[in-house]
């Protein structure tokens, strides 16, 4: 069975993701349209694309998209439309399978992962979920908050997550808190975007916001999942690790900003004057619409619809701020925007969130109270800007906890 | 000239190390012994090693050395042997150089870096030093507290480091805590030890501490350099990240957990009982001195001499709770324990520490003030267990920050 997500690769969209087959052993750079998967080594071979360079048969040959993200923008947009022009003359149909007969594989190898949380209506809303108070980190205002990730256990969209064992404070309202071991009772999901790095940025360069665009080779959506409770107990003063590094699912198909640029819409202003490095007046973020769905015993809820306009920093400052001291970014790292959340509730990109660290349950569809995520509940999270173009989704159940 | 280390590489030693030159341009796998760098694919063309593995020789001229790490401790302990024999029986010499005569690389291939903050010591000065609190961190009596560091921008000892960049705020004592952008006024060192992962620990795993030698393939240096204002303003709530990305520091060879062995020293009590997973009553540590040395003006201080075996967390503690909530490790990725300190100022493995986050200048041997490190300062980590084992040096000068 195809799974429903046709509309979102349209001729407009070609995105970059790696796949395999029966008759494709071997992960290989494809892209989609429509239901099909196109492999794109096999498309290389003919001579629009051997006009562009020699060796993308043999880029695209690779299990990562690493080589081709890291040409130039320039390489890959006549790329882009060689393909849509092959596509319009039936050239591919010999190097394509259904989307249902393929598997999809991570498509960049990422050297690191970085999570940023700009949104600031997630960092109000989660600050009053927790602590009771709507306000900024301090250095919220003036530059794009972050934490490293994990990058070892990036894994694609239909990857199970197992719920994490962790230590974390049992009872916040009793008068002892009292810490124990066992499975994680809040496990939760961050809907954000995250940015794959193209070019790279070489270390102690000044890369301003304005001109950090040249480094995004395109977009994905990023589940960070998370452990409310262990990351409660481990992150002061050092931020989160095992709340977060259990597991990090990302979408297949890499959405290029070429694909995107007829969705740019102008950055919110800033609250406060910014350094130079950070000044740019016409940053950018996209129409994206996102969903959120939890389904439980086979029942589907959306539990948020959110647009990542919504964001307070883009990526264009969050590259120029991960930079400025000094900082290299490597082709395939993840640069991730942290959760995408509105102001209303349903615009709510966690479950911290949604239902306030879980003192306030939402229904489902079956019946039954959300907190935090329970074994065998699957997220689906889905993205699409629209006219042929969007990210398909990034979905994932949840296992039980290991026995101990 | 010679580097001055001979003494800490004896026969008792046999680090491994990437190392290239003139004769022998594509980095590959050595050990060294004396001032002797002996280049091991060549050796391994012995039969002795050739008995233990045909592959061996292949591996050797790789360029990291992750394909051995990942070998068993039994394979590396008969190749460690046969090294050691086929330098009694001076089978070396036709593949050793100087060690004036080759260039030192990142001896591994880095897929996470992960730094813990393990000595108690440590904690409490610093947050002496920061807050006038000498206080636990929640959870640091329950299991070690790190975060996620970054892996792009490690390099190996000798890379000059460049003073970032940065936002912070200019000065703590004002009225306004006004926030300025420009070069960090607190660059500083962290004297750390890293473990480097040999076999790798799989996704939902769960390892308990007293196993997890097993993963351990050996020990280096690491200096993780920090910028403490610009760390200051940024880690709340999330960690550390412009504050240390910029660059970490490793010493060359990595020393083995065999020919740390003898230096092996149980670990401290634990203050509280732990969780099942990190109950490990015969815990250990390692006798290794650690100095450190601000050179400037040609004069040299030294500013730090505090042995390993004062760290309160060990490794085995660290990897079991890396992995504890599903987090795989890979073979090459760096555990390190954070700054090393003891209770007496002579024993502060950072600056923060030493100067009271530069309050308290210390005075260095050319007669000027030391509060943090300026451009020009060399910083000199040397670690040696004694009997001919030790990690030589990790080392690095301060360049200028970019114009802005």
């Amino acid at each position: 069975m195809a799974d429903g997500y046709a509309s979102h690769f349209g001729i407009n969209n070609i995105p970059y993701g790696v796949a395999s087959s029966s008759k494709r052993s071997s992960p290989q750079c494809a892209t989609r349209i429509g239901d099909e998967v196109i492999f794109l080594a096999e498309l290389a071979e003919h001579d629009a694309f051997k006009a562009i360079s020699a060796s993308l048969s043999s880029i695209f040959r690779e299990s990562t998209l690493n080589s081709f993200a890291a040409l130039s923008k320039d390489t890959q947009r006549q790329v882009r439309s060689a393909i849509q022009e092959a596509y319009k003359n039936n050239l591919h149909k010999d190097y394509s399978e259904s989307i249902k007969d393929v598997s999809l594989h991570v498509p960049v190898h990422v050297g690191d992962f970085t999570d940023y949380s700009a949104s600031a209506n997630h960092v109000l809303n989660a600050g009053e979920a927790i602590m009771g108070v709507r306000s900024f980190p301090p250095a919220f205002k003036k530059y794009p908050v972050g934490y490293a990730g994990r990058s070892s256990s990036i894994v694609v969209s239909g990857t199970p997550v197992t719920r994490p064992l962790g230590q974390f404070i049992e009872d916040y309202t009793a008068p002892e808190k009292k810490v124990i071991f066992g499975p994680c009772r809040s496990l939760d999901y961050e809907m954000e975007i995250s940015a794959v790095i193209g070019k790279p940025v070489e270390p102690n360069t000044i890369l301003h916001a304005k001109d950090a665009d040249e480094h995004i080779f395109g977009l994905v959506l990023l589940n960070d999942w998370s452990a409310r409770d262990i990351q409660g107990l481990e992150m002061n003063p050092l931020g989160p690790i095992n709340g977060k590094n259990f597991m990090t699912s990302v979408s297949p198909w890499i959405v290029t900003l070429d694909a995107l640029a007829p969705f740019a819409v102008p950055a919110q202003e800033r609250m406060e004057p910014v350094a130079t490095y950070l000044d740019d007046p016409a940053s950018i973020v996209y129409n994206i619409a996102l969903e959120g769905q939890v389904i439980r015993n086979g029942a589907q809820t959306t539990t948020c619809k959110v647009n990542f306009d919504t964001m307070y920093w883009t990526f264009r400052h969050m590259l120029a701020h991960h930079t400025i001291g000094g900082c290299n970014l490597r082709t395939g790292d993840l640069v991730a925007c942290g959760t995408v959340s509105g102001q209303q509730d349903h615009e709510h990109g966690c479950l911290l969130e949604l239902t306030k660290n879980g003192r306030v349950p939402t229904k489902l569809s079956d019946g039954s109270e959300l907190r935090f995520l329970e074994d065998g509940d699957e997220v689906r999270y889905i993205g699409v800007s629209g006219d042929g173009v969007g990210f398909g989704a990034c979905v994932g159940s949840v296992k039980a906890a290991p026995k101990i």
